[in-house]
């Protein structure tokens, strides 16, 4: 591609950026979905909200991905701590929201 | 789709959740790339690491495809300050890089 002034490449550069980010928030959309009916079924079992065995799995294998991919294995992991954060805070209200219909069906 | 026990559920959901995760990996490297190629744009222009205009401006769009596609907007917008806490940082230190060639290049 033949040089462009600095402000041209740039708006390229901005717009590829911003095609991806629809895409990463999409994505997120759906993931969410996902979690939150891993979140349902937890409540609905009784499983713990947060569960440290598949917390490290995850780990190991976005390093991996991120490391084959040209992402740094650090930021990959602290992307998962991310959604991990906020996806245990949706189940622990799921809890609390079930825990609390089972209370209100109790005897009084 | 019939009921599946509970721990067939929970593992059908994890493996669409590996899955995304696997896309999310993939498309923060591509991200990665592009502002990679901004820093180095900015470095070698003298513009400032942060542009506070395109965030704002990224932050009203991202929660705008966010409630469109389900997510919540407030987590797209921390997503969105965690992803870009991440390329000021790279921008910054490609900054330094090219001041630092810059200084030796002067007579002294």
């Amino acid at each position: 591609m033949p040089d462009l002034p600095a402000d041209a490449e740039l708006a390229r550069l901005r717009a590829s950026i911003d095609n991806i980010d629809a895409a990463l928030v999409h994505l997120l959309a759906e993931r969410f979905k996902h979690t939150q009916q891993v979140g349902v079924l937890k409540a609905r079992t009784g499983l713990p909200p947060a569960d440290p065995d598949r917390e490290a799995e995850q780990v190991t294998r976005l390093r991996t991905l991120a490391d084959q991919a040209g992402l740094d294995p650090e930021f990959a992991e602290k992307f998962l701590t991310f959604l991990v954060a906020e996806v245990i805070r949706h189940h622990t209200r799921l809890r609390r929201e079930a825990d609390g219909r089972q209370a209100s069906e109790q005897p009084s």
